[in-house]
């Protein structure tokens, strides 16, 4: 028996008076989805605990049973991760963004015009070569966004961002956030750094195009989130079973390498990562998919895009009733990301399991307060695998 | 965004008999907080875990989140800061209360007639002003009870109380109960205290003019939970909100101290009490108020007293229907009074939240029954301030 874990990114959302003082999972019309929750049983899951907020990678550190109290290491080792870099145990990597200044480095603007195709800087940024005895290794993940590691000796993580959160404030200085030589070098290379990239990019060709085309130049990368990795139990050490993990963001690939599953990229259309999964079901024993879409609706404030995202995604759940005949289901959200709020938030989020020995409820329909009243009640993402272990027996007995 | 959370004080009750096997929450009429109720989110909740029976200084230290295995301190020390005491860190706390002795100290009554006027005894007891190097400090709170302080050097407070516990039995010895110089000390100082108020008290006039009366002397005060202050994380620190606490009785105001909340003493009737929330929420971001009426009425075992508070509070709500146009507003029991037992016990209470954003269940009344079908299923309180936070978005986000 395997497990299909189908992560609908910040799908949950709290009532909307637009929508009749429904939320988008109970206004959309999800036919798939909904004869699964009939046929399963239904619960609430708290990510952390009830009310804390969790980010994507905490909410799927959690999910796959990891505590991110002990295991969350900031998200720029997850994101170096994700992209496909490798990490060394001293590394300290860093998220970055590409972003637009003035002469006196006051941000313009935090993403450089979203710019498309930050990655035609990757070349003259790691030209840069060594700062000192550190190795510069930079990588544009998406749009405006990238990586940045830092290689050395002595590198500290305890550092603050250059990126101010604000347009119109200057870019930060990096200071060391506790009084140690090794956070101390750290933050004098990422200004030494950032002076650097300045110098290569604010009259590169490519800017001077872009100020010629209208767009504001990339002529910064701001840096945030500094962190170490630490290094964890193998999710196939931890459970004895082979997992898989398929995602867009890099982040949620970040958290499957750290697990040492393995990782793939998803599809595009939606019944092609379904059948991605489906298929990889063949070889793996768990495979978790991510579908990202919904959490960017929910940012975006834009509840009917994710009214719209539910019932493409559920038309596209057809293959799963032939699957979890011998097989196991679980569909979720890794949080709730409000259209009012446009950010995540800590409420419950609603789950079903899906199976043959499932001791099926009366819930009729996938959503937050439908699945209140399910059979599972209220738990922790924590206890998740375990649950899920037990359903296709695969835990070993604790005593005898 | 703010909160307002109404503690009702041992509110929640067992069915009882008489009440055609309802509880008070049940049997009462209570127009507004079940439409509360009704537009809202319910649960249960355990003050602590499943079971365990809270102190009202415990649960309120619970349901604001202090975890009371790492912050509790005895009574003693909450009591004296309710009060309006100062207390130093290293003054030993003492609760305390007037009974009436026989010249063997057997007592005759724990509660000295439940005197009114104990404090005019106040000056006379600090007439003692030192026991060796000890510094007596005392004050009467409310008819016969009272708070002592030890103000001095080497003071431990591992000490039993002199309080029997029981009308019949002779006023206990106050022992050390570990073997340390200074609980030998604590001990001996208040052996020599009780002494001392015993020759003060018996004789006095005041004591004479009572006993003509047919009334009890007052003319012992027996003491009971020692402990030091235990110095914990303000509340805005915590929280980053400002906080308030308004309450009639002091143990309950002593946490709001310890807490570093602003603290008033709470209004005569109930709906004066509600509008002093209501207006102390202009000031701040969270005001609990705490009536204690009904936890008196289980104590007494008076459950018509009981249903009877529950719809005079239940008249005074009428405001907190605008309020909750843009607020949140939490209504609970801080534990269950069952009037069949006249004591706190360890069963869940019932709890409901209303407000803009929630996901409104099938609730329609609120009670220990009816809120355990809600939404909210089955929290812990001391998760209960983040999901609140969560809600008026006064939560950092855990990750990214």
């Amino acid at each position: 028996m395997k497990v299909f874990m189908l992560v609908l990114d910040g799908i949950a959302d709290r009532p909307i008076k637009e929508l009749g003082y429904k939320t988008p999972l109970e206004y959309a019309s999800k036919k798939n989805i909904d004869e699964l929750s009939k046929m399963g049983i239904n619960g609430i899951l708290d990510i952390i605990s009830p009310g804390i907020r969790p980010g994507s990678d905490v909410a799927h550190l959690s999910i796959l049973g990891y505590d991110p109290y002990k295991y969350y290491t900031g998200r720029g080792p997850l994101e170096a991760l994700g992209v496909g870099l490798e990490l060394g145990d001293e590394d300290i990597a860093f998220r970055t963004n590409f972003a637009t200044v003035n002469n006196d480095w006051i941000v313009l603007d935090r993403r450089a015009g979203r710019i498309e195709n930050g990655y035609i800087f990757d070349d003259v940024i790691n030209s840069i070569g060594r700062i000192d005895d550190v190795k510069i290794i930079y990588k544009t993940s998406l749009s405006h966004r990238g990586v940045l590691i830092l290689r050395g000796k002595n590198l500290g993580e305890k550092v603050s961002d250059t990126d101010p959160h604000k347009v119109g404030e200057r870019v930060r200085e990096c200071i060391p956030l506790v009084n140690d030589e090794s956070s101390r070098k750290t933050a004098r290379i990422i200004n030494e750094f950032t002076k650097k990239v300045y110098e290569l990019l604010n009259n590169h060709p490519e800017n001077i195009k872009r100020e010629n085309e209208g767009k504001p130049k990339a002529n910064i990368l701001l840096v945030r989130g500094a962190g170490k990795i630490k290094r964890v139990e193998s999710f196939q050490s931890k459970y004895g079973i082979r997992g898989a993990c398929i995602a867009k963001t890099a982040i949620i690939k970040g958290v499957g390498r750290l697990l040492g599953m393995h990782v793939e990229d998803s599809e595009e259309k939606y019944e092609d990562r379904i059948n991605q999964a489906l298929n990889l079901l063949n070889e793996y024993d768990f495979v978790l998919l991510n579908i990202k879409e919904g959490d960017e609706a929910g940012h975006d404030g834009d509840f009917m895009r994710k009214v719209r995202i539910i019932e493409e995604i559920d038309k596209a759940l057809n293959p799963v009733f032939e699957f979890i005949e011998d097989n196991y289901f679980v569909l979720l959200a890794d949080h709730t990301t409000p259209c009012s709020v446009r950010d995540h938030t800590g409420d419950e989020v609603p789950m079903l399991i899906v199976g043959p020995e499932v001791r099926k409820d009366d819930v009729e329909k996938f959503s937050e307060r439908d699945c209140a009243k399910g059979y599972i009640g209220r738990i922790r993402a924590l206890d998740l695998m375990n649950y899920l272990l037990n359903l296709i027996n695969k835990l070993e007995k604790f005593g005898a």
